[in-house]
């Protein structure tokens, strides 16, 4: 059945192609008047300067990496593999980028000139480019080799996946570079112009007066597009890497292939999903964005179903020992799609205004600084309940009908429309910066009042696909522990061991460090910039009065030299440690320090996601007028909360995602290499 | 060797004829001036007030809890022992506070007639009362169920310490319902207090115009007296049963005979210790206190072994397959000694002024609110590191000394000498206390300045003992854990079984939503009585000038009615959730849930502790006229900090201590009742 593959390899290809074809699009789009076109220099000339370095860091990353693989027993195609994987994922992100930065100002232009639904095609075109690419090159890169070494060289299907787990490694550990250092970056950079600009200078948001307001504009491309890229690239890569190595050891060849071509329909199901969003003018563009998600997801589903048919009727799966049920596959991916579903939208529940939560912390601001921050720490908290419930029953749910398959399924079925969930993702960064353009160049306030709602409708969608992204990396980070078991030869990891145990509880801290780091990071950046800021509205004439420029090049360069410097430590903490665990502490501990990372992480990232998006909403939810709206103590209490939340929804948990999945993907590539350890 | 028992059960009555002996001593110190006597009166009856309704919900609760566990399959005997735990860890608390309330005034007045000497000699006999209680108590239970179970009743071994087990859940459950509901009292009363009074209205902390002011102290007593009784009591139980559950199946009656004389011996220890703590006129009190508590250790230390050795020469312990070192317990003994003292250290390490990390966050307050919180949260996160490497090796090395029984036995070396500990910690909240009453009586301000340098020590003392809370949690949690799980009769708990993960993953969740729970509702009951204070601030007449008199009952009614309403629905929580996990879904997964907790919970415990202390201690470091002191943006952030911190470290922090272990005792008792679950 291995012709599938080659439709899955041509599926792929049409990705990047319809990815080309829609920036083309963007691009026939008028740039607009003169002063946006400057401004949107200004950031794209940031946005580079920061990529062009970072990315400096990552090559030499990535040689040393490879000849470490190289000479390691995995081997040389191992560390091909691995360069592939750094080489796509770093494209994704950069393509994205490029993307972003050149629809932000057509964005602008289209809602100054054609009003709401031009803008909103715009934008989301412009974001469908990166999510195109993402699962594009994603997917092809895994087609690729496991082509080359099952077809041609004639490995087995299991050892194919291997080498191709090496691919995965090498997307992830430049998601991890790209989220840490793209989330320092726009983090920093978004703390130093609120603290300084806002609350001190009280100037609104966007303005050209503010020093660090192109360097907070350059830190919605870099973070939350390249690195959002690279980061959705590494889960949907891993996802798919986890159910087939499962798939190859319970169904040969066939096992991998029925992820690879399920994958492959899922792109063609996102590449219609995206025809589904048309802005009409008058009509709320959260409509649009939901109904071509909701299409994909249909379309997916059906396509599930009949694969896994033509897979029966192909003898390929059959009730046995790896599967309960004949439609186990399918419903599994089911599984993952509702998985998916359900926690986005208890996300949306916990973080939107609509809902009690939000207005509640809204409420608490009355009372100043600390009542708001103590009910978002307790709403951030209580929200773990839920989506925590529901992933435990989707895993037992899963496993129950597709077995360990399922449970790696159910992360593929929810990431298989990845292509979709991204472009809306991508989206919301284009609208933000369109709106931060439309500020800065001063044009007219209705153009503004476009990209804000455009823009709102984006924080919601963010906030879902970060539900997706952890719901993934859960489901994603158990598959790829039971191969990594299956890999080390261990028949299972027993908690009641004291190695076991002790590796639970350095596993649990790790996420912990990991995002005490990273929080650090934000805060010694963000003081540079503060510092920055005030320095120039003291020393530079007539800033404030508009009649003197603002050096926006050294904040740029500030957040440029922090972000770089601080993202490597963590990083390294990530990779290094499971290799020192594995070989000091042996398998089984190493095993035990993974399900810590994994029980402990899920809990971190999903309070600190709905943390900070609550804040962010309970602050704009002031703003429009509630509790005194802008200016008054709630106010105040509420702009804390959001700088509170903005380095731990944005920075530290994303991180925590990408840390599970890559500290569970070194120990699957190197688990034939650890023994039982020194003690 | 039965009549160690009875050296045993002589040495906890000991400590309980040692307890009345000091709080004779105590009552013989004058109680002072009229205002201070009334002003203490108030406190007294308010701390009574509360404590007569809250033992009426935990009478209530014990006459059902009786009856249920009677008409199980536990039995009669079971329920009684439950009784038994339940009236001690009430009577423990009870007494702590009676002492406390009787000797904080009589502080204040040692203060104002003779000096430092005096008042530290007065404040920490008072705190003693409380510690040789708790230790006095805890332990003669056990002893008295053991006797009467193994000694009378002709009960095998293990089956006593099963019987035994039934005390320790009655004094877990007491012990979860005076943590909460004093947990709540204390902060609601602290936050309303502190939001209003000294940030609206600018008054001095316990200055007798703010209304909460005697909620405030009450709530020392209920909160950080009371319910921290309770609570020691449950961590110093839980850590016999674990160890000589294990000890019962290794050795027999001579294993738990084993970890009742060292117990007994601990508390020799420790009275031996109080007598060490003499305060000198000029000397640093802190200096005073350490050298009790260092020569309680090392005697504790020269006990164990010569008991090793004791039980060596009668042929108990031989090495095989429960022990791999003839002095592995003794050693076990140490490695829990350490694993306290360095845990402890650490604690002070992010905790104290005098280190970089509440330097840190002092300084990061100058730049505002946001940024000391951020500060403040990261410094928790990373403060999990070492303790839980620490934890870690501990753990690995306590088994590789003393196999489970090891394990159990470095929890039981932790807590060896809890009589000291105790006291110490019990003294805080008094000095604390004397100090109010000194302010509200309008005495010389060097009453004051007196009784604020041991309430300073208090501080770092209580951060001390909360390390040994959690590092005791920990490692006692992992011997009831192992116990649980032969009694289950399950012979590992594999991590790669679905059902285990979605246990490991909803209890690791647990420590989550019930850290929300108690967070918000001090939030909750902290807004009742904010308004309540502003309500008087605005009604009552002359109550700033201070011609009116403050409704000081109205305060302590609400704080009284909320923390009693709110600390129903955690504590059920905790009680119910294994029942219902281990009927339906079964030992194994009960056993994942378990793990994640303990896991999870460490972790948040050990962050909410520090964090909390890190801020209160950045804002009197603040206080102390660093970055602009008193009145400063940089005091107001701090002020922020610590009220963000007061729940966390004091509610919801040891709470989950006692949740860890409360949830491992139930299921423990329970064990032989779950089967393989309904699914």
């Amino acid at each position: 059945m291995s012709y599938l593959l080659y439709i899955a390899l041509g599926l792929s290809l049409l990705a990047i192609i319809y990815a080309f074809f829609l920036y083309r699009r963007v691009m026939k789009c008028p740039a607009g008047e003169d002063s946006v076109r400057q401004i949107a220099g200004f950031i794209k000339q940031g946005a580079n300067a920061f990529i062009k370095k970072e990315y400096l860091i990552i090559i030499i990353y990535t040689v040393v990496a490879f000849f470490v693989i190289w000479i390691s027993p995995l081997g040389l195609y191992s560390a091909i593999a691995f360069v592939l994987g750094a080489v796509f994922s770093a494209s994704a992100g950069l393509i994205g980028m490029k993307s972003a930065t050149d629809s932000n100002m057509r964005t602008t232009t289209a809602a100054q000139q054609k009003g709401m639904q031009k803008a909103l095609s715009v934008a989301f075109k412009g974001g469908a480019v990166m999510g195109m690419s993402v699962v594009g090159f994603g997917l092809l890169g895994v087609i690729i080799v496991f082509i080359i070494s099952n077809q041609f060289m004639g490995f087995e299907a299991y050892h194919a996946v291997e080498i191709a787990a090496g691919y995965s490694l090498g997307a992830s550990s430049i998601a991890l570079f790209a989220r840490v250092g793209g989330g320092i970056y726009t983090k920093a950079a978004d703390v130093g112009a609120d603290l300084v600009g806002k609350i001190e200078a009280e100037i609104p948001e966007d303005d050209p007066r503010n020093p660090a307001v192109i360097a907070d504009n350059v830190g919605d491309n870099v973070g939350d597009v390249a690195g959002m890229g690279s980061d959705l690239l590494e889960s949907y890569v891993s996802s798919i890497i986890g159910a087939s190595t499962i798939g190859a050891l319970a169904f040969a060849a066939n096992g991998v292939i029925f992820v690879i071509i399920v994958a492959g329909f899922g792109i063609l199901s996102s590449i219609l999903g995206t025809l589904f969003v048309r802005g009409k003018e008058g009509s709320n563009p959260h409509r649009a964005l939901k109904m071509g998600t909701y299409v994909s997801a249909l379309l997916f589903v059906i396509i599930g179903f009949v694969l896994n048919y033509y897979f029966v009727k192909q003898g390929v799966f059959t009730v046995g020992e790896h599967l309960n049920y004949l439609y186990g596959p399918a419903i599994s991916i089911i599984i993952g799609i509702l998985v998916g579903i359900l926690i986005a939208f208890i996300s949306e529940y916990y973080t939107a205004a609509e809902y009690k939560h939000v207005k509640d912390i809204a409420k608490q601001s009355e009372t100043g600084h600390a009542t708001n921050i103590i009910a978002g720490i307790s709403t951030g908290m209580q929200s773990t309940a839920i989506p925590v419930i529901i992933l435990a029953v989707g895993t037992v749910l899963a496993f129950h009908f597709g077995g360990l398959y399922g449970i790696g399924l159910a992360a593929v079925g929810m990431l298989g429309t990845a292509g979709m969930t991204v472009s809306v993702d991508a989206y919301g960064p284009i609208a933000d910066n369109a709106g931060g353009i439309a500020q800065m160049a001063k044009l007219d306030k209705r153009v503004r009042e476009i990209t804000d709602e455009l823009d709102s409708v984006g924080n919601t969608t963010a906030a879902i696909a970060k539900g997706f992204a952890i719901g993934s990396a859960a489901l994603t980070a158990l598959a790829l522990f039971n191969a990594f078991m299956q890999a080390a030869d261990i028949t299972g990891i027993d908690i009641t061991k004291p190695n076991v145990i002790a590796g639970l509880m350095i596993g649990g801290m790790l996420a912990y460090l990991f995002s005490s780091l990273t929080i650090k990071s934000v805060g010694r950046a963000a003081n540079k910039m503060i510092d920055e800021v005030r320095r120039q509205f003291r020393d530079i004439p007539g800033i404030l009065e508009g009649t003197g420029l603002p050096d926006y090049a050294q904040c740029v360069n500030i957040s440029t030299g922090a972000a770089l410097k601080e993202m490597i430590f963590p990083a390294l903490l990530a990779i290094v440690t499971p290799l020192i665990v594995g070989f000091v502490f042996g398998a089984e501990a190493l095993g035990g320090m993974l399900a810590g990372t994994l029980i402990s992480g899920i809990m971190l990232a999903i309070f600190m996601a709905n943390s900070g998006g609550a804040w962010d909403n309970a602050k704009k939810y002031i703003e429009s007028g509630k509790h005194g709206g802008r200016g008054s103590l709630a106010h105040k209490a509420g702009i804390t909360g959001d700088t509170v939340g903005d380095p731990l929804k944005d920075t530290a948990g994303p991180a925590i995602d990408i840390l599970i999945k890559l500290m569970t993907t070194i120990s699957l590539v190197c688990a034939t290499l650890f023994g039982a350890g020194i003690f």
